[in-house]
């Protein structure tokens, strides 16, 4: 898909030289701060499209339907673009409510403490319970 | 300064390979977030010692003490390190209750509805009034 046959509104996104934007998602029940991950324009897309976020997976190359392996999706309530026009922010409902794949609630679990990054959230599930395969 | 000298907890931070963080502000009061910018070490360290969010400015490469020219400047409350060490998260108080530089609350007031970016936040006040030189 070029950028004469997608989405107008995906062609008013301003995407870094690597053709990413960063996504940010937030629980749009408790306004917690999910996670962020990076998306493309195919998945800008996608996850219009399905109304579960699909992000672009800088390690591994691809796109990622977080929540494929976890079965913890995103359900997007809502896309929004900031003023520069290159950040986006999804509001969410986190289904299984474990947004980072260490098995917690988010992934901003280290807070700044007397000069070192201390650990502030529970441990919901373990990792190896979550996934069959690899983390999503 | 360097990797030497610089605050054990900077050390921890994955910069990118521009040696800059995204940082999210969020509005610690009402959950909102307000904006995404990005950091460098210095202004990680200059964000801690001063208690004000400080970032990094790609488009004028320098230190940015966000509200330097408007006054809305940003109280850090907590700052928060996501998983992969790679994301950083400000929980703030917004003097002024501006973060926009167009004079909104923050900056993500476009929503995708209907297959088009809508304007969904009120001006509070004119970016005219707000700035004598340069936006900050």
């Amino acid at each position: 898909m070029t950028a004469d046959t997608q989405p107008g509104w995906i062609n008013d996104v301003a995407f870094n030289e690597e053709g990413l934007v960063p996504a940010i998602a937030q629980d749009s029940a408790s306004g917690d701060v999910l996670m962020m991950a990076w998306m493309n324009a195919k998945a800008l897309e996608k996850t219009a499209e399905t109304g579960e976020a699909v992000y672009y997976s800088r390690s591994r190359e691809r796109l990622w339907h977080k929540g494929e392996s976890s079965g913890h999706v995103q359900k997007v309530h809502e896309m929004r673009l900031d003023c520069d026009a290159d950040v986006i922010l999804l509001r969410v409902e986190q289904i299984g409510g474990i947004a980072c794949h260490t098995g917690r609630r988010h992934c901003f679990y280290r807070r700044l403490e007397n000069g070192a990054w201390q650990e502030s959230e529970t441990v919901l599930m373990d990792p190896k319970a979550i996934y069959g395969a690899e983390p999503s």
